[in-house]
């Protein structure tokens, strides 16, 4: 078995190399890269991509896969042999039954529908877009077919950014969910709004910048295997444990993006900066789903950073930073301003309370879409009236509504609800974590964030994606994936900042 | 045959997109790299190597040359397809003839030899390094076997850097300008020595990029399709024809070293992004050869850089950058300072008036060596009394001596004479030029390079690797590779800046 092992080993460790040059030639792309040479970055990454793909789907890879499969069935399930064997199956089976011509159809209109999407979206025109749109659900129902039979028909979709994860139990998740956080905001909405406009002056950059890497470094990033730059879209990149940077975009005029911009990403960083290093160079070395990647960057962004001992601690140091900005502004008032609840159109800028709700509404038109009980031109209309009913707000036009994002437009069905279930997943963990460290707040309030990066190491990032979400959370908490914690954490808190 | 030529297209670009992924690899591990993650860049760098390796020499690449080869002798042999079927069967046979064994024998080597010529180097102490270096010469000469029959057995290895050269036509060249340039050396050694203290005062970081910046855009360089990095060692890479990268190194107390290195790098890259867009993603997108891309870097650094016309224009300019530390330093001062000649121990040090008797040196050893007719153990000896002959300076020790280059140890034997035929191509190209362009003192007088750019771009640049040095020297100028014109351009230089 060794010896299978180790050439199915080879030649995954050579396609991770593919992928990793491909993420750096990505990152450059979004850093360095002069205005000039998009076409041939594009040229090298189709290129890295194919022969990546040719390697991975080749016959080899399935032959080894089915000698070993008997084989690893006598080791320990919990074993990286065992589950290397089984996610590499599962990843090669998805990337071997899909036929080249869908692959080939689905990249051409996907390529003009973000093109068409990105014009519609400025000439806030849905007619124009929706033919596209109507072209990319017909795909990926067709996608889906691929892989029946099925619970739902939206499950393989889902199941490309959340492994194993069913459409029924998001529904069930999100039915609990929603009117507890329809609740909430009403509460919230019922009370004086809390001031945050301190936050609104004018913030020198180059001190946001050695502020958040006050932060990140004691929050444990680690800079021997990662480094920090400018980008127009923050985002997380890694070319294998050993090389996780982050980027950020600094606003001059609003001093709290940056900084929980910054501690959003690190979140992500330091999961994949604590993964195993035996799983390195393989389908295993990296984060279990996206939601569980969420759930790392919303812990340290939200129920760490935006919490009251967190800024207990930082706040005098940034006070120190922008002492005429926040120098008469009192820690009270300060952790309320970056809190502050307010139902909106857009939903990047979404705050904590309201945020699921977007995330919600557009789950279920997908899910309707997919099914085939909502019309695409019907879309619009289903948007409109549940931003009224979630969060008792209508777009002005599709511009500010169901036009607002690019995923559906690159053919991504299915990614919306990892961002929710970041969020649950962060407070299901919390409430498991304060368990196990009680005087975590204690620790927090004196910048010590050790044995909480050393819980979530332990616990979560060694693994890398060795486990699905739903097993991953069910090992640590001992329940799948609840709403519950969440809405404790949500009214508590809120309860507090606005006084209800 | 449009057909076949297609398809091996289709091969080359793939190789092209697999080399350029390795150098944006390479650029960012001299650039950004986080210092811990030198592990995965190497087998990130391996992989892609190799898989570009087997690309490159499949037996598919054989057919197809076989194929067309016939049919591009029909052709014009100047023309596009013909040039890249002979350079493409030039670059196959090379990498098809080695056997596998002395590949991963000679790699084997020459990375404990430059791990043991590091620590020998600050050990000082040449016995060490001995047994590496014997070992080296010994797979070289193997190495040139593989290609016999050849004229002289030095010849394949000088064929790897320079392609076409053979060593009799470096020895003839370097044969008449040797004496000639020791003379000069020594008319120059009998004139007081001019100033050059100002230039080793404080001079700022960024003021010195802001003013490289300023030259370098004047120059030509594009910046739409290019950027400038810091680095330990400068160089240019580069991802393609529309993505040219310089770095640069800035010394604080040495204002002279960050503008003449920045001005070389640009004359690279100027090369490199000037290329033909109908020869990219193909072995022809690139320079000539070594030696004519040092005849760019080396043109654009000395005979326009080191001018005194460029300096009527740029000097105020540096004065307003630098007024404390230059504003009592005329033009003519500053002229002499910059052209200073002091005989030195170092290469990388060395002047344009002595850095070429560093490399003869270096190239007769080593031509030697090969031959057989010195001896390793006895080539510090033979260095030392070169020196003395040559430069009238002898090694106090190895360490300044024998032992101050890394090429050998890392396995590159013929490379060495192209930074001096770069230089030699640089005057006599310099020469045609200010035939062509009469008025050209008086344009770079006033900051004007675009009509020497155009000149490069037309003669030079343009036909990327289609022709051999020899063969695009002769091209435009009418005789092959001729020290000539660089003895008269360095004897009439320094004969006013010394008054002799």
């Amino acid at each position: 078995m060794e010896d299978k092992l180790n050439q199915l080993k080879t030649i995954l460790n050579e396609v991770a190399d593919l992928n990793a040059a491909s993420a750096l030639l990505g990152w450059d792309q979004q850093t360095y890269m002069p205005a000039g040479s998009a076409e041939g970055r594009g040229n090298q990454l189709a290129t890295l991509g194919q022969i990546a793909h040719i390697k991975f789907t080749s016959d080899e890879v399935g032959r080894l896969l089915e000698d070993l499969e008997p084989q690893v069935a006598q080791l320990d399930p919990d074993s990286d042999a065992a589950r290397l064997v089984k996610v590499t199956r599962r990843e090669y089976d998805k990337n071997t039954k899909v036929p080249t011509e869908w692959v080939a159809e689905f990249a051409r209109v996907t390529t003009v529908g973000q093109q068409v999407w990105q014009e519609a979206r400025i000439e806030n025109n849905f007619a124009r877009f929706q033919p596209y749109l109507e072209k990319i659900i017909d795909l990926r129902r067709q996608y889906a077919a691929i892989f029946a039979p099925y619970d739902h028909v939206y499950d393989p979709l889902l199941d490309d950014f959340e492994p194993g994860m069913k459409t029924a139990e998001v529904k069930e998740i999100f039915g609990k969910l929603r009117p507890q956080q329809v609740e909430l905001i009403k509460a919230i909405a019922d009370r004086p709004q809390v001031d945050d406009s301190f936050l609104r002056q004018t913030f020198a950059e180059q001190k946001q910048w050695d502020f958040g890497v006050e932060v990140i470094t004691k929050m444990g990033y680690d800079w021997q295997h990662g480094r920090q730059d400018r980008s127009a879209h923050p985002f997380t990149t890694n070319f294998g444990i050993d090389d996780v940077r982050i980027t950020t975009k600094f606003l001059p005029d609003f001093v709290s993006s940056a900084i929980f911009s910054t501690v959003h990403e690190t979140g992500h960083a330091l999961y994949e900066q604590g993964v195993d290093h035996a799983l390195e160079r393989t389908p295993l070395a990296g984060g279990a789903s996206l939601g569980m990647h969420e759930s790392q960057s919303r812990l340290w962004e939200n129920l760490v950073g935006r919490s009251y001992p967190f800024w207990q601690h930082f706040y005098p140091r940034l006070q120190e930073f922008f002492p005429g900005q926040l120098g008469n502004v009192s820690l009270d008032a300060f952790y309320k301003g970056i809190n502050k609840v307010q139902p909106s159109l857009i939903r990047i800028e979404a705050d904590e309370a309201t945020y699921n709700l977007h995330i919600m509404l557009r789950l279920e038109l997908e899910i309707a879409l997919i099914e085939g009980s909502l019309q695409v031109k019907d879309l619009p209309q289903a948007w409109n009236s549940r931003m009224q009913e979630y969060l008792g707000v209508t777009p002005t036009n599709d511009k500010n509504g169901v036009l607002q994002d690019i995923h559906w437009s690159g053919g991504m069905v299915g990614y919306f609800s990892t961002y929710a279930l970041g969020n649950l997943i962060s407070a299901q963990l919390w409430e498991r974590i304060n368990q196990d460290i009680p005087d975590l707040p204690d620790q927090i309030r004196k910048g010590e964030f050790s044995a909480l990066l050393g819980w979530l190491r332990n616990n979560i990032h060694r693994h890398g994606a060795k486990y699905e979400s739903q097993e991953l959370v069910k090992r640590i908490t001992g329940s799948k994936i609840d709403p519950a914690p969440y809405m404790r954490y949500l009214t508590d808190k809120f309860s507090k900042v606005y006084g209800f």
